[in-house]
């Protein structure tokens, strides 16, 4: 498998343990040390292995269901780090009520001791299409 | 200099570009090549030098005065290839309305010939303080 692969799977085991809502899944995911990041959509920066843990903590004990699908993912590795670009489109359950929202993620990953882990998650909603109505083939 | 300050130096670079609203300026700190991508506030992916070229265009033809007061910013490098997160204050002039936002963004830089050199930028609104009330001191 070519690094690039190798990230790409990374990255949808990164969206398989955010579906589960389970911490444990979401700490074997991630690296340990005191440089990982994270921007959750509208959240300040989270900077370090205990807030950004808390930080999931937090939204699974909030989420009853979360359904990723993945599209578009862009992965470019350079060395032992690399970033992966992808839309995510998210079908959360709240009660009695689904949610259909567009994300946009950017993920870092660190290659070490031969696995790819993450050191950064960022996403940000998809407001709607760019200002001055930029064509579908643009994006 | 260190890996670490180079970055932040290239990082302080881009948004003095940013603030020119001057294509020519913001053409040299991005790595010209078909991997570069970049999500602007709400945003979709952007893919590639035309598109995300054409995205500053945009932006700098529709604004008259960008002023960004950086703060916050991490880096971290791992052999020739780096991320940035930093909070960007930003005061933006549209006619006689100042605008004032708060984002937060992600750069990743590659360093290629000497240089580090944009390959990617996210950026998006911080929209108040995450769920549950976390404390300040977790950001």
């Amino acid at each position: 498998m070519n690094d690039r692969d190798a990230v790409l799977k990374a990255n949808a085991a990164f969206y398989l343990a955010f579906e589960s809502l389970d911490l444990a899944r979401m700490e074997v995911v991630w690296l340990q040390n005191a440089s990982i990041t994270c921007t959750h959509p509208g959240w300040h920066l989270l900077l370090g292995w205990g807030p950004v843990m808390a930080s999931w903590q937090r939204i699974f004990v909030n989420s009853e269901v979360m359904r990723f699908t993945i599209i578009d993912a862009h992965a470019e590795a350079v060395g032992d780090l690399a970033w992966v670009v992808c839309t995510e489109n998210l079908e959360s359950t709240h009660g009695t009520e689904t949610v259909n929202a567009r994300l946009q993620a950017t993920n870092v990953f660190q290659r070490k001791d031969g696995r790819w882990w993450l050191v950064h998650h960022h996403a940000s909603a998809v407001s709607g299409p760019p200002p001055d109505g930029t064509p579908e083939s643009m994006h």
